[in-house]
C-alpha cells in the first residue's frame, strides 16, 4: 500500500452481501448444486460480451438471459416468472456477518466510503436499505452512469473523479479476483477479501492488502 | 441473410473441434463432472478481463491461471506440471464427426474459408494439422494479431480486411452464442451450431442461418 486510503469503493454482490439466497433458489430450480456457480459466471461473461461489443444492457436483463442459457444447459424447464422470482431475491440478501462491524470501525475513522456495482442504481439502493448498510455509504454508484461493466477503468475513475478524489488515494475493496485486477490497472490500491470459494487472479499483481472479510480488512486499514 | 457469404470464418474450439479429452482431463483432474464447464467459463470471463481492463495475455496463460483457481474452488490439488498436461491436449483434439464433410461441401462451392480463435497461432495450426483439416482453409487467424479477444469487433474486421472481404459478405460460423452476438454488432452475417449444450444468447438477434452441425450449415448455405 503505497499511501493511506481516503475513499473506499467497495463492491457489492459476494463483498458484502451474502448471494446465499439466490443460490439456494437457482440451485433448486435447476435441481444441480452447481447451477447458481454456472450460471453467475456467465452472466460475468455476458456482461463483459455487452461491453466489449459496444452495447450496454443491464445486470438484470443479462442475468435472465443467462439464466435461461443455464437452464437450457442443465435441460430444465423455467419460466419467464420463476425467473423473475429467484432474480429478484437480489434485492433481499443479508450483509455477511462481519460487514456491519467493519463498516463501522471504517465508518468511525473518517474515510470516505462508496459502493459500486455492476447492478443497476435502482437495485443497489433497495439492496442497501434491505442489508441496513445504506448509512454507511456516502454515494451509491452503478456502473449504468458509464454504461461499461466492471473492469473497465471508466467505471472505477468515474466513481473517483465523481468523489474529487485521486486514483492513488481510492481503494477498491472486492471478493473478485477479476474486480481487483482491473482497479489496480486504473491505477487504485486494492484489498481482495478473500471469501470462501473466491481466489485471487493469478496474472494479476497481489492486491495491496488481503483479508478473509470487511472485518479483518477493516483492521488492517485503521 | 441479406446476401450470399463469400467469405466463412469458422470458430475453431467446440465449433470443430470436439474438447471431451480436454473435458474427461479436467473432469477427472477436479474429480467433478462439471470442473470442465466451470473452468471454460472462467476462462472466457477472465479473457475479456483482459481485454477490458487494457491487457492481452495469451489464451494458455489465461487458461492456466483460471484452471488454477477453479481446481482452488473445488478444494483440489493440481501441480504446475499436471495443469501443463491437460491444457497440452488442446493440440490433439478430434474434428466432430460432421465436420469433415461440411467442410469439403463447402471448400467444393468455391467460397473462401478461414479460421478465427481465441487461441494463439502456434496452437490453432497445431489443432488444424492433428484433426487433418488444415487444408481447407486459406489462413488461419488468432486474435493475437489483435490483442483483443472475442467477441471484440476488431476481432472480426481485421480477418474481414485481411481477407479482402467486406463484413456483410462475410458470415461467422460458432456453436457460442456469444461469439454470434459480437459478429453481428460487427456487421457480418452469423451461423449458430446448436452442438449439445450450445444455446444462443437471447439478447443477440437471431442468427442467419441455424444448424445442429457443420453438415447442416453447409446444406444450407450451398
Amino acid at each position: 500500500m503505497h499511501s493511506k486510503p481516503r475513499l473506499l469503493i467497495f463492491d457489492v454482490n459476494e463483498t458484502l452481501l451474502d448471494l446465499k439466497p439466490m443460490k439456494v433458489a437457482i440451485n433448486n430450480a435447476l435441481a444441480n448444486e452447481l447451477a447458481f456457480d454456472n450460471w453467475f459466471s456467465s452472466l460475468l461473461h455476458y456482461s463483459l460480451v455487452e461491453s466489449i461489443s459496444g452495447k450496454y444492457q443491464d445486470f438484470g436483463k443479462v442475468g435472465a438471459a443467462t439464466l435461461k442459457m443455464t437452464a437450457e444447459k442443465f435441460e430444465k424447464q423455467i419460466s419467464e416468472s420463476k425467473i423473475k422470482d429467484v432474480l429478484s431475491l437480489i434485492k433481499k440478501l443479508p450483509p455477511h456477518p462481519d460487514v456491519v462491524q467493519g463498516l463501522t470501525i471504517l465508518k468511525n475513522s473518517g474515510v470516505k466510503m462508496v459502493a459500486l456495482t455492476n447492478g443497476t442504481m435502482e437495485v443497489v439502493k433497495a439492496q442497501m436499505a434491505f442489508a441496513e448498510i445504506d448509512h454507511f455509504f456516502d454515494e451509491l454508484f452503478s456502473v449504468e452512469n458509464v454504461k461499461q461493466y466492471k473492469p473497465h477503468p471508466l467505471t472505477y475513475t468515474h466513481v473517483v473523479k465523481e468523489m474529487k478524489a485521486s486514483p492513488i488515494y481510492s481503494m477498491l475493496i472486492a471478493a473478485h479476483g477479476w474486480d481487483i485486477a482491473g482497479a489496480q490497472r486504473a491505477g487504485l490500491m486494492t484489498a481482495f477479501v478473500s471469501r470462501p470459494g473466491k481466489f485471487p487472479y493469478p496474472l494479476a499483481e497481489e492486491a495491496d492488502i488481503t483479508g478473509s472479510n470487511i472485518l479483518s480488512i477493516a483492521k488492517s486499514l485503521v
